[in-house]
């Protein structure tokens, strides 16, 4: 029997790419939730019309019988959003970085803003199943990690666990990302003419996926260096992350590592030391995709992972993270 | 009074380029120079058939009275075309990689080749005009540096000579360039299939263009982290380079160290710490643009670093080469 | 139960495409078919090391009872291949253009070449299911139709049968493809660097995918003016078609047309008037969308078609033709 | 001695490009003209700071002793301006449509809005040099005509005035734009991810430039059809024209009747019969490249035309009339 869940922010692109996987799921139906933040904004996708739409509120979502909510809305919406539905029992998966983040201080800091719903940031559960699933299942409300810190925190924190970073060398992360991480709304920025035969950096050393990566790794600030850069493709994250071993390693070992790590984790998939995915590699996948290069004579190495940054990145890890709160397999709709 | 000067390897990307710009240098008219080499290859470029074209040998250089010859070819039709063009007192800017290198070992090790032209290793001037002309004034061999190592080495030596960078920490230095990089000869990677909506590393490591950088800059191997990516763009290079100071200090340290070095230099264009070049910013010109963010708290410094990659990567320098070699303004033709 | 059906030519995109779909179909595995004629080309596509493989001979065909063998070879190649595996019983979904053309005299003026195997044009079924499937489900050889034809004549016989179109004034097809639709061979046309920022036509008035257009809609040669034209992106293709109407017509006049010729066809999209699809409306399905624009004043008609040139106009197509062959239902695998 | 000219709307795409080529002219300087509708619009592009810029009046005007001043503003923009501009004796070069089209009627059909300043449609000159340089020379309000109709006029008429074509049987113009022609102002429909690996048609049979190719060909509404389409790529306008001969004409014929027309016309090269330019041929160019294809036996015909909408198509051309409008060589700064 298939459940009903909503979505809330379905005209964006992460709201987009829920829907599209949703459709195909095997347990679960979707449901447009209208919130107010929409009105103004970019028309529906294709093929929102045939989808049932409701207008945002704990009543209709009551009503609906919903089993989980998706907010693919920025974080002040989302602060907005949470308390009423929790109030009713709902799970939440908010794809917003509202609730990533352990700390108000930290929140502001990064967010440049207040964080409204301080109380809640204890209780959310972040959802990157590779690192547990026990909190996801139980969890009400799922903070769905950044696009950019979900391909870093996969590749580096297996080898930070195994010992193996030299991290007073420190880590260098060079995350670049196509267009549509950087959402549907009109911007020069992301307009066509600006962007193709383009590449350019921005928010060098100062993202705010930082703070992710860094309460999720353990890294000190100092030793994790991150730039984000825009390639001129739809979607797709790769990031190129250079460090060095405490002593002498193999690239051979460095994959037993990350095997070890993700011995039964479905969507991490290893390559051959020396070879490397690319954005062909994911796109329109939950797949995270890992390669190796390792210097052994100079203990460095170079790890390129790459993700769809709206497949693992966002959307997919949302209905990964769905799966698990709701009892289905954590594949499901997702292959 | 205009001279005559030779380009072997004009139907190539950087052939074509050096074509465009010769044609309206203010002292100088080009002349295409067919080579065996050519023959099976692709065809000539638009508007080729109004150039004056010869068969490339002695007897037609001298008679052409060429004042000069550019090889824009591979290195080792390099190797096989320089020596007769040296014995009639041609002047040569080789754009390949043939006689970038110091010694026979370090070229076979990276160019996975002999190098026939050993003695001509010493002799050749390498050609990067703003760590100093005279060697290039004086020059009859020329080698023009290749595209990554001109912007890596732009960006990096001015700070090392001044004692900035913590080399034990090392460098990264991710470079990302446009296809035309790869030159015009069609083939599965370079199609337009596989390149578009694609972002992919390649040579992590091991790229050939890492002596050059060490060589110049006076870093160690294991000092310099080097990977090459492929960006869905026609031309243009970025550079993302990572290092730590040794000390505290400040961006506009930083910036003020380069305007030291490069002051009088037309070709380096320096930007407001914060602000980074994109590819847009330098194609199709020969400036090589560099932006740098800091991060006084834990001596770290990101420096963005940009050039054309057929511009100062390429042709533009070689006739940048080509003016100082002739006693032509260093900036006749290129701005 | 699932049958085996072999692939010849799978490292090109349309049999790359014909994988991908066919390892999800319900019904059916597919078996790569190493052919002489791969050796020397393209390397095999991601994911293929996975899926069984055998070298191409009768023999193997037979002993791995393979239901249907799909050709995705040159028309020379599917020449050759196709008579052994008739005389073996095996159904032959033929993707080239060898069996399309009614005439060798046809096939010899549009594809510069001499057919070898003139007997089968008159046994295979043209394979546009929407005009007729009986003659597909019967035949033991299905000639899968051109990409441009399919668009075109999807578009235009159902107006020409019911008398819509002056044929006098003649029938404008300017169509557009991606660059996949030149096949995965390297070469400097398709090459990244040429296409990207460009947009070119070719084979204007005298495309080879004209008398495909002619023998199925009955147009002569002078009412039916067509040019290709190469777009800067990976797949899709989008017909603008121009005619005036007999007498005058309404849009929802044509757009019921078209309802009744297409009900109960599933692959078929019709528009309101004065809305079209574009290439993100197709890509990656096996849907023909169609859109209509009248100016009744004048009698004019513009109508917008559009596939995706590796689905319907290929390896989808090629699959619903297997579906109706094999007796599996017409959108296996296809939705 | 160089002379000032204005430029107002220097924030679009067509007034980038106009600073672009007047830094380079010989003759003149420009000056940026602030203007009240451009406050809360774009940010102004690189390199602006450093030419001089002034609010727009027409006192400002008038103490800089503008000779000519640039209108790339939007038609309401360009009807609000011009009066007091007029008035002071300033020559006036608008890129909009507002002063194309000869009557308030056909203003109002097709710009869906009134015009204002209806007793100037008399006394606009429409700058299309090709068809005559006197009125132009002579005006002192100048209307640059639309990138659609140049392209389509300068392919159109010479063969229209030559008596060649059957107008009876229709002229199809099937027109493609880079998404610079839809301006800067952000929007989803020109966002890169709605524009890459897509291509869509729009105003099919009804663009606002459709009157201007009617009124400059003397063609009938119900002889031309126009469809505008959007090609992912910068810049660049190719069209595909299809007509009928009225007698058996050759494809030499019509060069030769392009040869006569534009002898002595620097900005229109003619392509040897049966090849094409694409738009590589003319980006950042002012030239207009016409190939053409016959069928004589069926007396059928296809015209590519391909100019820089940005270039031929709006600033190009604009700089052009103005060469003419202030007695300069017609090619200065344009080659």
């Amino acid at each position: 029997m298939t459940q009903s869940v909503g979505i809330v922010g379905f005209r964006g692109y992460s709201g987009i790419e829920l829907v599209r996987i949703l459709e195909r799921h095997p347990h679960v139906e979707p449901v447009l939730l209208e919130h107010r933040s929409d009105s103004e904004k970019t028309p529906a996708p294709r093929g929102a019309q045939k989808i049932r739409s409701l207008a945002l509120n704990a009543e209709n979502v009551e009503r609906a019988g919903l089993a989980a909510v998706f907010l693919a809305t920025p974080p002040e919406v989302s602060m907005e959003i949470t308390p009423a539905l929790l109030a009713i029992g709902t799970k939440i998966i908010d794809l917003s970085g509202a609730f990533r983040l352990r700390t108000v201080e930290n929140y502001k800091r990064w967010y440049k803003a207040d964080h409204s719903q301080a109380e809640l940031l204890a209780c959310a559960a972040y959802g990157l199943p590779e690192f547990g699933t026990e909190h996801i299942r139980k969890a009400t409300l799922i903070s769905n990690p950044g696009c950019y810190p979900t391909a870093a925190n996969l590749a580096i924190r297996p080898l930070l666990e195994a010992g193996l970073v030299d991290r007073n060398a420190g880590i260098v992360c060079d995350a670049k990302s196509g267009v549509s991480g950087a959402g549907r709304k009109a911007s020069l920025k992301t307009s066509f003419c600006e962007v193709t035969e383009n590449f350019s950096a921005y928010s060098v050393l100062e993202h705010r996926h930082v703070p992710e990566v860094l309460q999720n790794s353990g890294l000190e600030e100092g030793e994790f260096s991150f730039s984000a850069q825009l390639i001129p493709v739809d979607r797709g994250i790769l990031e190129t992350i250079y460090f060095r071993f405490r002593n002498k390693t193999s690239a051979n070992e460095v994959v037993d590592t990350y095997e070890r790590f993700y011995s039964g984790k479905p969507f991490v998939r290893l390559y051959d030391p020396g070879t490397f995915p690319d954005l062909h590699s994911v796109q329109r996948t939950n797949f995270c995709d890992i390669g190796v290069k390792v210097d052994e004579a100079t203990r460095r190495c170079v790890v390129v992972s790459a993700i769809d940054n709206l497949g693992k990145g966002a959307a997919g890890q949302a209905i990964q993270n769905m799966n698990l709160a709701l009892g289905f397999a954590e594949t499901d709709g997702l292959l």
